[in-house]
This record gives structure tokens, sequence and C-alpha cells, in this order.
């Protein structure tokens, strides 16, 4: 039988959607213990948080998340806000005993990450962080891939997520709409945003990183600010790359950026081994590409997989061999091996403690680019 | 303020799951003036019917679809059986004054279409069937951009829908799982599954079609009959290919297959024109590929759209630029327009009459595939 | 030791520029037992010749074919003119006992064409058509793996030729440029220029060809004739489609026009086996996408194998892998089959005998077109 | 009136190859002042240089390259040797008043570069380094749209080179196929053999290079040495990265390997301007890709350009739209553009003053992979 989880959703923006679809829809197509019911949203603008609380059908709402994660009612929280609040909810929730459900990044950097970490291992309540890229079907492919040793050794790792939304110079930047411009609610501009995503992925299907020498660039230099009003220094990073040292010997690229114009939300990987490559590109989430050197010599070829097939991960439960899904539904996905996992020792995954590790390397991204210097992680 | 709209849905298989989804998310994501509640799901086997509509949250079962549409708290039906059911049901929920969502083809026939049509017609209820992919936003802006006379004078029209699922000689024919290889339940093999989607979305984009020349063929002749469990005559089309004549002088080449190896659902259009062409892929929905010969000579090239910005068809209301969404938001998007249509004299479409033109042209394109000659539709 | 083989060439438009390249390269790159000597270049206008022949090489000149085959330092001919002056001066060739290289396609029609193959076949010379896309090393390598068996039974074979370059009302029709608009000198439009092409690759991938239905058209009605400079009708086929069975049992669906906007010489082909499908596109012609089904379920899809390898054919003796050739390589692979096949029992092909049955398929074509039923070949 | 220029090329491997062919095509296909007359070829062994020469139509050989330079009959040498050998070659030239074309990368270092720059400015000897790539049509392209002012603000530069041909660790370093693995015969690995291909073209495309931090790799640390039949240490860098800055203030990125398996000669670059972005890959080195923001919203895309036109760069003068050309044609356009430009003040470039350039930015990624540190140009 299916147990009810009542969630507690704090914010109610593009993630606030996103992981409430997740919870909505996970019943509908997997077989999971648990049943999310959507017991409440919280925000600080009331009239907002019900507008968004009627849409998405959550039962209440509240506008104190200290409130919200005293209710008895709340299961999990799901924490949806700006960066720089996540460490104080998230402990917290700790505290009070919640299932944890944080945004990505864990952290404005790693040593809050580290108290967010021992607060939910004192605490023992389950957690996770939605780095979502994990269970698009055609990466966990690749993770399959890459477990199995099929690639053989590793040489190389590659990465870039690249965008082009914030050229503009007229763009402002803080506020609600704009906080990821703002360095004190987002920390970091692209390297937690984007890079972060990269990170995550990279850990999970490569290993750990050694240490890292890292370029960021602010191309706008001033934008006006929408909190005061006033044109201001922007402090954020528009562009960061870095290159790297993997544990496992591998080299390994990264860059990402908001002013590479043509692409939107380009977030690729590539990864090449002794044997065979794999690369993956989310402007096609439902391709992998890969290629093995093993097949005779004349007929090798990269090999575009439609990830849509019944045996495809995640796949069985969908559609139909050929009938793509989209963003969304690596929320679902989460969700699914979230609630799967609960009360188990078998952590679904990144938890805080595998997210704190991408917070290390964002934190010795962002300290070598000031250094110059190359920076263990 | 929000109605509620009581849906009756007889059928439970893929396509009911489709349907169902759109019904549970069309809220979520769209302001339209009807919430949809799943009211009751009917079947023959009450069994799998309720474990149906537990999965997906209908309050009631039916085992009769009579008994259905005799109920006062159902106000549409949606008719998602074997195609040769379409007609008796839905003369009836005419008859009941139910608004009727039905599934595609239309019909086994033609004639069986007049009769319907003339059912909803005289009875004045809202009706459609699901062709549903003239709402992926790909193939809407390609209406689009061909409404606003882009492309100048037409020449070509070509479309496939090519398949590899029945290429094994062991798979049976017929039953619950495989009615689409059974005549007798669906009419006919490609041209009324696959082919009928191509000619509704070529009627839409390029208007009517003057003549036909067709070729069918059926490459496995006898197939284990699920109901008879004999080995029988397979008697629907495996493959069919025709050619034709538009209204608007243009040429059209259609094709399509269930034995094309390494195709699971690969439906492509493409249209050319004086001044500009369009292709699209249903492997790779979220684009729409075009090519504008009006810029500079050196500058031209095939431009592929991702169709994922917040001004592209239904997209403002997804997510963000650059993040796709899948086969299954054609459902919810069809579900969106209908709802706001119902009760209005600007039907969404494709109507009951709409429809029917394409069993039209599906009837000529089979029998000239078996007189040898072209035929009118 | 290499020999000489003494050229004369009879035309000097874009195909004489093509052969003519294939003989002065052939040597350079491959080890063949003979070498091309550019003896003669012959066309009407001695001023134009002239300039040809001087700007290639060619060591004198001819203003009469006649004389030019009469001449006893002459090997070999190569027939470069409009298509209605090929069976006259191919039998005049063969009676002289010359070697014949002939473009494609080979006659005006079957009829001619079997005189054409009686002439050389009598005089027992050595004889080629310039069918040159058998030899890009994409589809030679299509070739042996179909010849291999590796695709199992087929089902489906389909090309098409799409152009755009007469879609200008204005464009005039026949003299020196623009003769393949005019069909007393080239006998027919788009079917001998495009499909001709892909139907000598159908047949020598697939087999022959039983019955065909087809539909042609002619969009612009009305050209200004470069000959009399008045308007006339035009005679050519704009356009021209057909479907078709194959020997083999599988179905064939060819298309080619000139009037696709957005493809400038797109020659596309696909044969779908049972185990296996294959597809190749001139406009990426050193790629040959390849798809296998007998690979493990989630790791299927299409190949995209680069052919630049040493193992591939012809191009061992090119550069180096990763390093494509282009669209003229395919003669000077022509050029090297034939001088190796030359005096053996091993004719390099496609023979005129070969292009024969080419021909009678573009008669069938051109036959069904006007009577509007299935003709057999 | 074509004059004669006598060649005496020095080296006869792929190289000597690829140049040859430039030679000896360029006057069938472009009208230029001089025509190429291969006097003599030369290289140590007797044997081979002579099976090169009359393979390819030298009329002489020479084993000692001091007695070609001597020669009376020598307009312009080709220096084709490995890298070692460049500058002695080269400054005996420019003595002896010879026109020089010399392989790529210029020298070992930037120091043997600047004798070699100083003995030709001083000589005012005619003088090129082969890099090829400036003359693929794309890329002369891409280079047009820029100069044009077309990109706006430059953001990004990003470029890779990735092979996979040394995986092996069986292959042996050294002697005449593989002295690229010899540090003292090539001075480096994937740097001077493939980034340096990078950095000229990005030098061209974007500016100069400020300053760069690097990372350098040996995946393979010890093969066996051809030269002296033992196992050696490797010396060379299998795999470079590394960042820098641009004067125009755009950030680049630049990889070279030989170990990304799947790749066989894949030379990527990309830049990011404020209005439009281009791509380019030498796998399908006909294609240009380009986005232009300033397309109405919902009709942006990357546009991929066939630069296979009559108005595209040097496309004039080949075959006709749609047939694409390959990899050897660079090597006739840099013949073309150095013959055009003999004894003018407009030099076709890149001279030996402009190599000179991409050899400093070597030095200075070579230096920081070994320092660790951000090293200026």
């Amino acid at each position: 039988m299916t147990q009810p989880l009542n969630i507690g959703m704090i914010g109610y923006g593009f993630m606030g959607r996103a992981h409430t679809n997740g919870y909505k829809r996970v019943n509908d197509f997997f077989d999971v213990p648990y049943r999310p019911v959507l017991k409440a949203a919280c925000g600080r603008d009331a009239e907002k948080v019900k507008a968004f609380a009627d849409n998405w059908g959550y039962e209440s709402i509240e506008v104190d998340w200290r409130k919200l994660i005293a209710r008895d009612d709340i299961d999990a929280v799901d924490i949806c806000t700006p960066n720089n609040l996540h460490k104080e909810i998230a402990i917290a929730c700790a505290e009070a005993g919640k299932i944890i459900l944080c945004e990505k990044p864990l952290a404005m950097n790693a040593a809050e990450g580290e108290e967010m970490c021992q607060a939910v291992e004192k605490a023992g309540v389950d957690n996770i962080v939605w780095y979502n890229y994990r269970r698009v079907p055609a990466v966990t492919l690749a993770k399959n891939i890459i477990a199995s040793g099929n690639l053989g050794r590793i040489f190389h790792y590659r990465a870039n997520f690249l965008q082009d939304w914030t050229i503009d110079d007229n763009l402002p930047q803080g506020g609600a709409a704009l906080w990821r411009l703002d360095a004190a609610a987002a920390g970091s501009g692209v390297t937690g945003d984007l890079l972060a995503h990269c990170i995550d992925t990279a850990l999970w299907l490569n290993g750990s990183i050694e240490n890292v020498t890292a370029m960021t660039e602010t191309f706008v230099k001033e934008r006006m600010h929408n909190l005061t009003g006033k044109v201001q220094k922007v402090s954020i990073d528009d562009a960061c790359t870095f290159m790297c040292r993997f544990e496992n010997g591998s080299l390994g690229l990264f860059e990402s950026t908001r002013y590479a114009r043509g692409h939107k939300a380009l977030y690729t990987f590539e990864i090449n081994g002794e044997h065979a490559s794999i690369k993956w590109d989310l402007h096609d989430l439902h391709r992998l590409e890969y290629f093995d050197h093993r097949l005779e010599g004349d007929m090798r070829g990269w090999r575009s997989i439609h990830v849509s097939d019944g045996d495809h991960p995640y796949m069985g439960n969908w559609w139909v061999p050929g009938l793509q899904i989209g963003y969304e539904h690596s929320f679902v996905h989460q969700v699914k091996d979230f609630l799967e996992s609960l009360g188990t020792d078998q952590p679904a995954g990144p938890t805080f403690r595998d997210a704190l590790e991408t917070q290390r390397v964002c934190d010795a991204v962002l300290a070598s680019a000031k250094s110059l210097q190359w920076t263990n992680v």
C-alpha cells in the first residue's frame, strides 16, 4: 500500500513548479511506496504563494518558513529558495526531523555545506539535492555504461553549460526574478548555477577531482539593481572556465557562460575512454552518442541512441519506443528514486554529503580564478 | 472561475493513459475555463479497468459503455477503443448529448465517418479527434509560418511514418495488445494507424488532396491469431505508399511502414515552397528545420529552430528556453485548446468533419492499392 | 610498367572538366596499368574547345567528332555531349574499335541504348557509363555491406534527388548552358538527369525493378528558348516521382525535382533490411549511416561512419583518417577501376548493358506518367 | 601569360604529397600568374625520393638539401621536413634568395622562428607557412563574416583538435613514420602538431592572445623507439589544454589530444559574439554553422551553410552548388593565393612573421604547463 508523504514546499518559482510537477506525476507512472501530498506551500508574499498553491493544488500556505517546519503534518520539506537561505532552513528542518529535498547548489560555499551535512547526519533524516540531470534517461544510461567498465581507462572528460540570456546590458540584477545575477543571494554566477550541474554529473560519472585552475569574467560590469533602483557593480561571474585533473588520471575541461549567443541551455558532456566514448547534449536530451572502437574497423562510427525504448532507464514506464520525454521528467524520476529509498540504507543521492563535494570543487574554482593558481579541491 | 468537466473514458490502453495524462495536467500549466474531472473509466474487463482507474484516479468504473453514456454525471466521453467500435459509441454519445473526444482514425471507413459526422452535427455536440501531432509546438509553428504565406507557391509535400516493431515473424496478431494487426478490429494496417496522422497534418498544412495512386504490401503473410490460437492470414497492410496531387497544384509523396529497421516512430514531413521550405521529424520533435531562400546567397542554410522559447506556440506555459518538452504534451495542448473552444463557434479541430476528410483519403489510398488505378478522393 | 592510353574528349562542359580531372589525377594516387594521355579535345566551337584544351593540357583539338574518332592516336573516346548525340557517336566509336566512356544517361531512350549495346558488344570494345556515384567511397562501402548479406531480407528502398535551381520563372531553356531544360537535347528532365543516378545505384545495390507507377509535373509551363529567342512550351519534367516493386520483393520509392527549395544537389538513398539499414546523403558524401538491430537492445542507434579510414574503399590511397575527399574523387575512382579492368573479362561497370537497364526503368517511368498506369520495365 | 615557377620540394611524406597535389592542380582550376613546375624532389633516402619523384612527376631528385638550394633552376623551396630542420633550411633558402613555403609549425620554438623571420625579411624573399585550414572555404567564409563586424563584441572563442591514433601502448615512437612522437624531431607533441593549427586560425579570426594557462599530459610514459630499438621515455605531450585571454577581451579555451576515442581529426572552433555566433568542424569541413540573433525571435536557429555555391570563397572555380570539395583543396587554395601574391606588397599569409606569433603562443603554453602559472605570450 502506498503511504502518504506530506510535502511542504518553500519557494514558488521555476523550481517550485518543476518539483511540484514531479510530486504530482510520480504515482501515475511509477509504482512507489509513497504518495506525495501537497500539504503546504510557503513564501513571504502571501498573495503570490496563494496563487501558486491554488494553481498547483497545495492544501494550505505559510508565509514564514519556520512555521511550516513547525507543523506536525509536514513530513518532508522542499527548499526552493535563493541559495543564501538554504543553510538556515535546512538545519532547522534537520533539527525538526524533517526529510529534506534541497535545490542545488547545496549552499553558498563548502563551509555552509559542511554545517548542513553535519546537521542532517546528526538528525538521521533522509536528504537529497536536486541535481536533476542525473535522471535524464540518457544520462543514467551513460552512468550504466561507464559503471560496466565498458570504456576502459578514461583519458578525458569535458563539459560545458552555455546560455545567452544575459547579454543585454539593460537587463537589471537582483530581486525575485533575477536573484541569480545578485551575488548576495546567489553566492556566485554561472559557477553555482550552471557549472555545479556539470560538476555533479562529472563526479558521479568520473570520480573525484583533485585540483583545478580557473578563469572567470564579468562582461557587463554594472547593472541596475532591482532592490535598490541604482546602477551597481555586478559581482557574479558571467563566465567561468576551468581545467582539472581527476583522481583516475583523466583530464577535465569545463566551461560555462551566459554569453554564448545561440545556446539557450546547452549542457553537454563527453567522456573519452580507451575503448569507447560517450557524448550527451541537453538540447537533445533524449539521445546518447556512443562510439565503440571494438567494432570492426570500417564499420565504426558515433552511434546516436534514441533513448526511448522500454529497456532504457525509466522509459518502460512512459510511452512507446520512439516517443521522447522532456526536461521535467528528470524531476519525476528523482522523486521516484527518492521515495523508493526512504528509510533504506541506500540513499538515492546526491545526498547533502555528495553535493558537498560539488561545492568544494566550486569553491576551489572560484578561489583559483581569484588567485590565478592551481588549487586543490 | 474554472468549471468542472466530467470525463468518462472508454478504453484504458496506451491512448487511455495519454489522454488521461492530458486531462490531469492541463490546469497546472494553462489557464482554461474548465477543469477535467476523472469521473469514470470504462472497459469490459472489470479487474483491468479498476486497476487503471485506481492508478490514474478515476472516481468510478463501468464495464458497459452504454451505462457510462447513460450517466448524468458524465459531460464528455473519450473514445479510446479499437477502431471498429468508434462509430457505434460515438453515435450513442451524440444522441445522449455528450461532448465527444474520439481517438483517431475517426472510423473504419468514410461511410462510417459520415454517419458519425451527421450524428454529432445533428446533436450539436462539441467534438474532436485525437490527431495530436498538430499540437506539437514545432508543428504548430510550421502551421503559423505557412499560414503567413511565407513559403510562396508550394511545389512539394512529402511525409513518412516509419516503424520497425512487427518485423519478427513470430509476433502474433489480434487481441487486446495487438488489435492493430487485426483487420477486423483496426480496419487497416499502417494506413489508418500511421498514414492517417501524416494525412491529417498534410490537409491542415497544405489543403485538400485531389487524387492518389497507392501501393500496399503485407510482408508477413500469416501470423498466429491471439483470439483463435490458429495461424491465420494477415489482412492488414504492413506498408503503404502513395503519390498524390493537392488542390494547390503541389505534388505529394507519402510512405508508411512497420518494416523500416532502425526507425521506432519516425514521422517526418517536408514542404517545399517557392521562397522557403520546412522540415520536421518526430524523433526530435522539439526542433523545426527552416530554409529561407530570401537571405543573402552565401549565408543561406537550413536553420534548426529549437522550439523551446516563450514566444513559441504553447511554450510560454512550460519551462524556460532550451528545455524541451515531449510527446505527451501534444495531448495536454489538445485538451487546452478543446476546453477553450467549448461552447464557442470556433471548434478547436480536427472535428469529426475534418477527420472525415482524412478518412476519405485513406479510403482512396486503399482502393487505389487494390485497383492499381489513380483514384479520386 | 604503366602504358599510355590516349584519350579523346568530346564536349568541354561541366562533365568534360570532371572527367578530365579524373584522367589527370589517377596516376598520382593509384597504381594502375595505364596512364591516360590527354590527346585531343573536341567541340563544335573551335575557340571554346581551344580554351578548354589549353586550360587542361589537351595536346590538340578537333571540331568534328568524326575526325576525332578517325584518328589513329586516339585509344579511348569520352562522350560528354548532350544526350541526343550519344547514340550516333558511340556507335561510330564502336565501329572504329575505340574504347568508350559515355556520360550518363546512356541514351535518349532504351531503343537507342539497345542499338548502342549491340554495337559495342559486336565490336568487343571496352565500355563504361559515368554513373559516378557508385564510386563515392561511402556508396561503395554500402555495396560491400549489402553484398555481405548483412542486411537480411530487404523490405524497402527509397531514394531522392532534390535540387532547386530552376524555380525562377525567368530562367530560359536550351542552348549550351541550359540544354538540360530542352527536351530535344536532353530527352527528359529530371528523369534522365537525376533519377537515372538514383536508379543506377538502386539496381546495383538492390537488383532489378519489375514495375513502376509514376507521376511527373512541369511547374513552369513556358520559358524563353535560347536557340529561338521565343517563349516556348517547356517539354521536360520538372519533377518526377515513382513507386515500384523490386524482384527481391522490396518496395521502392523514388523522387526527383528541381523545385525543392533548400536542396542544391541532395541525392539520398536508404535501404531497410531485416537486420540492418543503411542511409547515405550526397550533401555529406563522406558519411554512411548504419543501423544494426543485432546489437544489444539498449545500445542500438544509427551510426555515422566517417568514411575516411585506410580500410574504407579507395581511401587508403588518399590522405589520413578523418580527412574527407569530395565529389570529384568519384570520377578518379571510376577511371582507376576502368583502367584496371581494360582487357580483362571483369568489366568495371556500369557497362552500356548495365546502363541500358536504367534506361528501361526511365522509359517505363515516363510511360507510366503519361498513361497513369502501372508499367512493367 | 602564365610564368613557370620552379619548385624544389624537400621531404616526401604526407605533406610532400599534399603540397605537390596543390602545385599540380592549381592551374586546372584557377587563373593565376604562375605555373608551378615540379623541378626537383629532395630527401636523404635516394630510393624513396626517386619513387616519390616518379610517382608525382618531379623532373629530378636531390639527396642533399644544400644542393637543391644551390641550384639555379629552383625558384621556390617547399620545406616538408620534420620540424627540427626547418630553421637551418629556411635560413639557407633565404640567403640563396629562394621563395620559401614552409610546413607548419614554423620552428621548434619562437627563438628559432625569430631567426627565420629575420632571415627572410633581410633577404626580402616571399614566404608563407602551410597553415592550410585558413583556406577551407567555410573557414574563409567565417573570416569574411567576422571581418564584416557581423558578430559584434566577441565574448568567447573555443577550439579543439581531437585525435585517437596513439592510444595503443604498443605503438613505437620516432623514425620516418613516427617522428611526430619524438620530441627531438617534433619539438612538442600535440601542441605543435595540432594546437598550432587552432592557434593560427584563432589569431587570424579573433586577434592576439595576451596570456595563457595550460595543462599537458603524457598518458603513455614509455614507448619503444624506432631509432634505438629500446623502450624510452616519451617526451612529447599527448594532450594539451589551455585557457587564455584575447586582446579584444574575449576568453579562449583550447584543447588537443591524441586520446579522444572516436575522433580521427576533429578540428572544431566556435566564436560567440554579441549578435551572432559561428561554428566549424573539420569532419564536415564543407559546412559552416551560423546563428544570428537579429532574426525574429521565434525563427532563430543554428543555420547549416553548405559552403558549395559559386559565391562562396574559392567555390566558383570548382563544381556546381551542392557538390563538396575535400581536405586537399585547402592546399590548392593556398598555392593559388600565394602565386597571386608573389612580388606584390600584399603577402598571402600566414607569413613567417604571422606564424611566429603562433609559435610564441605555443611556447607560452608549454612554459605554463611546466610552471603551472599564467604566462604572458
